[in-house]
């Protein structure tokens, strides 16, 4: 082995929860792999955090403390932030700007930061030649973002389509083992803390949205935009919309997805959808987080792993590392901040494709009477029907599984049918994906 | 957008089969998105195949034509020598020397030629400062050499379980939703052109034996090693094994696995396995090709896709070229030559876990109590023991699922188990995966 000195790039962890104590092992336990594939040393110069005096089982006897995150951004020691605070808003959204702005490389887990700020934050960094990462914001250990970026780059991304919530896929591979309802899985996963306290940004969908922004901007060249996105949770599910599912062939899956319509624009939604037991998506299971990507000239890709907890974010974060410590970080979004399109505009409403549709309704004849020929108005043609749960003066569910359809023509038929005396709550519509 | 001159990376492509005219389609159907995501303009300057006149659907007429491909090594408008000719011997492997020698940096799909010469030809390409990429040589459209080499980077990798070839994996999957043995679906598998006339480097293992070398290599950090590897293929295999790895849980794949022993070696070898079905790699079907690794940090990271075929590979290639032109691209084996460590020197019989083993035996009393003593000695321990196909003076099949036992154990075993006169035939010996 020939004698060499290495270069040092000096880092400054803001956040020591799991994922920053998590950082840190990786860079003490993995350094001399680390120095080997980047002929670069990685050391930990500066951390903040909340607590000084929580013991976190790392040694920071060598490391500088500061209570604010922000001064970290002005350090003459560092060259490189890890902010894994959180949050879109502040401290998180001052401490990235401000180390941009200082010539600081960023790292980042931070997909709601990114999600409302990226297309300014990039163009920061781009201003001062430095980079921003954030292979950590999304699907956690899997490598998403340098695959899209990099090893998918030649080709022109179709569509992709995600299961990048492990909170949403724990509680509904749960319910269709268990037949469970939605309810009592959530405070389970809430005891065994796969589920936060308040669970809203999870199960809403809220959190699959930061991310797909983040995906859809980089497999389109385009800006991320969260507020023009179709975002639609599973706190509405039922063990038998996933018992029917089956029976149609498919799972339920919580699928962000990002495609390009025929007529060029782009549409980004987060929706609970139907997945053929055909399609690897179907067979991402528990807290597990799967990707699907159909390129021009590749066809079909999928990756598969741990979107979330210590050791898979942090590698994330430290490979973000590597490519900086190597001068090999991309842009944020793929191209340059001048190259990128226009944000996203298609959202739920075009999407074209079969649906599900259940609806609750009073028992009597003529039901289906009223419903059809709402859906027919709205050029809706009904594939199959069925009918369940006949018991004596009690509420039935009817569940349509449509021909193609657009989801704007299914929406408005699904306002009229609510207004049906016969109909007791809102219908719940689900794509069926054709992947 | 900002006007900006783009730099130019002139592209020279050795062999214009399929794998070929599809980089050139890529290189001029996806111009503009590859400018933009590298800021330089990929140009095909010159091209070296066996039939000028034939018509390949791209126009050359802008392109030098070189009767003799290694003149493309030496040309002054050439920046990136694509070698798509295959082989581990000339003329691939002077090309590849010659333009490595003349700081030509070389993208390549052939395994081959890297499984036998990698340590040197990637000690060259240092030397001269250029790059040596192989994408394509692995999974085809799969990023694998990426995933592992930056994606995965900051793990020590414990394992990895690769399905790499997809004739194998035709087969294989239409034995099982068939019933049909192997000459036939081979035999339809060459009609549908799945299958070479002469299908000895897919169905024996070679084939898969190169890409898991380069794996392998990558993985660990060492210098690739053909030699020292141990390959099963898939002729042996009947009809009957798939249907009775099923009734045990399981599906049969031919599996190249690279993994590091508790005493610090490499393994590697290559061979059809047992898969348990809640794997992911159970579940790539047809064509495809999936790899499982499994990193300290992340996790188990699971990636499917398209192994071969002009689109696949293309993309891999270009993909390649984008890192070139943008100056990213890595150490050919993840770290400079000289940290390479030895080459990996446990192969099957180093291999511990279960195995599934089939006898073909004479239908009469007595034989199991001449197999078992056999076993018992060389420390085998029988978990179930299943005997099928009865009909008069037919011979039989055994099948034993042994407890957890060494290769090496099983081999010896199974030579004297094979001397026996009521044993008909050699047995059939298969790692059972704990994955």
């Amino acid at each position: 082995m020939t004698a060499h000195t290495s270069k040092t790039l000096r880092v400054a962890l803001a956040g020591l929860g799991t994922v920053g104590a998590g950082t840190f092992r990786i860079l003490t336990q993995n350094a001399k792999i680390l120095e080997s594939r980047t002929g670069v040393v990685l050391t930990v110069s500066a951390v903040s955090a909340r607590n000084k005096n929580k013991d976190r089982g790392i040694d920071l006897a060598n490391v500088a403390w500061e209570d604010d995150p922000l001064k970290l951004a002005v350090r003459d020691d560092v060259d490189v932030i890890v902010e894994v605070m959180g949050g879109e808003g502040d401290p998180a959204y001052a401490l990235v700007k401000t180390a941009l702005e200082n010539k600081k490389h960023v790292v980042t887990a931070n997909k709601a930061l990114l999600a409302y700020h990226g297309t300014e934050l990039s163009a920061i960094a781009e201003q001062n030649g430095v980079s921003l990462c954030y292979e950590a914001a999304v699907a956690g250990g899997i490598p998403i973002i340098k695959m899209i970026r990099e090893g998918l780059g030649a080709n022109n991304i179709s569509g992709l389509y995600g299961i990048m919530n492990g909170t949403c896929n724990y509680i509904l591979t749960t319910m269709e083992r268990t037949g469970e309802n939605f309810a009592d899985v959530l405070s389970q996963a809430q005891k065994l803390g796969y589920a936060e306290a308040d669970p809203t940004l999870d199960v809403g969908g809220g959190d699959s949205g930061h991310k797909l922004v983040l995906l859809c901007a980089l497999a389109f060249g385009c800006k991320p935009d969260f507020k023009n996105l179709s975002v639609a949770g599973i706190d509405r599910l039922s063990a038998e919309d996933i018992q029917i599912a089956s029976e149609f062939g498919c799972r339920i899956k919580l699928i962000g997805q990002a495609k390009k319509l025929e007529d060029g624009r782009i549409l980004q939604m987060v929706a609970p959808s139907l997945v053929p037991k055909t399609s690897p998506l179907a067979h991402v299971d528990g807290v597990l987080n799967g990707i699907f990507a159909q390129g021009d000239f590749v066809g079909p890709s999928f990756v598969e792993g741990r979107g979330a907890g210590e050791g898979p974010t942090a590698s994330a974060i430290v490979a973000d590392m590597m490519d900086i410590a190597k001068g090999t970080a991309a842009p944020v979004f793929g191209v340059p901040v001048n190259d990128l399109a226009a944000s996203p505009t298609a959202t739920a409403s075009d999407w074209s494709g079969e649906f599900y549709v259940r609806l609750v309704v009073e028992d009597r004849p003529g039901v289906i009477a009223e419903i059809a020929p709402i859906l027919r108005d709205h050029r809706i043609s009904i594939e199959s029907l069925i009918q369940r749960g006949r018991s004596q003066d009690e509420p039935v569910s009817i569940v349509i599984m449509t021909h193609e359809a657009k989801g704007g023509d299914i929406a408005d038929a699904c306002t009229e049918i609510a207004d049906l005396s016969c109909v007791l709550d809102n219908p719940l519509v689900m794509p069926v994906l054709n992947i």
